[in-house]
């Protein structure tokens, strides 16, 4: 049977990205990303789901950080999640929002829900979590009246009511989750992909003014569009960047391989990070 | 006397952050980057210090969101720290590594010294907790063998032994905090300024293939030599993004208000965020 690991604990965004893509597979809860990106590595799991972009569990740096510098598994996917917050509660010990004495989430989700606690929880104590799942587990092994913050995934997975939902700030939040694997055939996603991308990392020759614009004159004349691109330090040290580019298409024959072949021209090491579908999560 | 706020609790990288950047100040600590941003706007506090990059206990997303559509105060300052974990334990209960049955700390720093724990405490358990600040707190506050990963501040601020220093996997990891205030005079660093810059935000008129390709352009001609890019949804819905661009100078009298002229003329919409000093912390 095919199995998929994922950054747990169970009732996190991740878990939720992983429950709406796949079906019937072995899913297996680890408790960082490195670990998860190992186990793929290793061949201990066939899929791993981690996040990228935007995550309350964890953040992209330190995904990208060891795709790049510890293992290379290809990326094969893409799940993009709306991230919503409730307010999740023990519906026979709390009634209504003005019972709840202490909110518990992690400490992203606290502050994504910032304006809402401001206005209707205002003398409610917050304690803090390693993890909006977490938050969810305790809430539900205590008679005292208290609420966490965290998703649907949650609420079902710890037996809470959803007493408000959608209480985050900004409705336009996502989450996006690379789907790494060194078998691309096991990967049977159950809802259909929105379109292709590629991910290229480039780093420069050297840190001169105008380097990245020459770099993007290869992707601007092809017309190519670009829906991400992100410069890092390449940790060797401050004021070395590489870039981390998204296009809006698969990795062709003609227009990728002709952006590769200019910029190692020019003295850039190039490297795709994958070409994959994008799947969005509604 | 001048009022600073940071993002707390004691023991954590904001925290060390402030002590070495400023003196005798009053200093509060605040529970979210939310929390510590409206202060400072609705001038609790004189200055506030909060995460902006590769931060352990707080999100860049978070702090650039929160500055971009909630309020608008000067980034009158940065200051960059070195990533520097240790392994931190009360010395009447640990003697060696090999004591150490579980080890505590936030997840972002367990996953910064994976390659350690791997190799040194492969059999110790990992306990997560919301930031490395806590970590210390509950490892001085406990008469178990266990053990907090976590930074200089944390072992003075909960007297801990520093039993092994620097076992964080990347030597080149540094977090950027950005500097806060409606009233820049009260802004006294006691550190030398290693340089300037400016940071812009940019909005494309259209989500049009090369658009960047053409801003950049008003950069590379004058030389201006850009140190970050970093494109970011901008939550009015997925496909629409802005730039943020940090520039290596401060915003003079001619190159950055012709670039911003250019910018304006094309559709963009320009936002200079702030034209500070830059503070390194060894």
């Amino acid at each position: 049977m095919t199995s998929i690991g994922y950054l747990g604990p169970k009732g996190t965004f991740t878990k939720l990205a992983v429950d709406a893509t796949f079906n019937g597979e072995h899913k297996e809860a680890f408790k960082t990303i490195p670990e998860c990106i190992d186990a793929v590595d290793k061949g201990e799991i066939d899929i791993g789901v981690v996040p990228l972009e935007n995550a309350i569990e964890g953040t992209v740096q330190l995904t990208v950080d060891y795709l790049i510098h510890q293992v290379r598994i290809p990326v094969v996917g893409e799940i993009v999640v709306p991230i919503q917050q409730h307010l999740l509660v023990r519906s026979d010990i709390v009634q209504k929002e003005s019972d709840i004495e202490e909110v518990h989430s992690h400490s992203h989700a606290i502050a994504q829900c910032h304006q809402y606690l401001h206005q209707n929880l205002h003398n409610a104590k917050i304690a803090f979590t390693s993890s909006t799942g977490k938050a969810a587990e305790i809430v539900s092994n205590s008679d005292q009246p208290i609420a966490a913050i965290g998703n649907r995934a949650a609420a079902s997975e710890y037996g809470l009511e959803i007493m408000k939902e959608n209480i985050h700030d900004y409705p336009n939040n996502h989450t996006r989750f690379l789907v790494l694997s060194h078998q691309p055939e096991k990967v049977k996603i159950k809802s259909e992909a929105k379109g292709d991308k590629t991910t290229l990392l480039i780093t420069l020759p050297s840190d001169q003014a105008g380097a990245l614009h020459q770099i993007l004159s290869a992707f601007a004349w092809r017309k190519l569009n670009l829906s991400k691109i992100e410069s890092r330090p390449t940790k060797t040290g401050l004021g070395n960047y590489f870039f981390i580019i998204d296009v809006n298409q698969a990795y062709d024959d003609v227009l990728l391989p002709g952006v590769k072949a200019e910029l190692e021209a020019l003295g850039c090491q190039v490297t795709i990070l994958g070409s994959y579908s994008v799947y969005d999560i509604l």
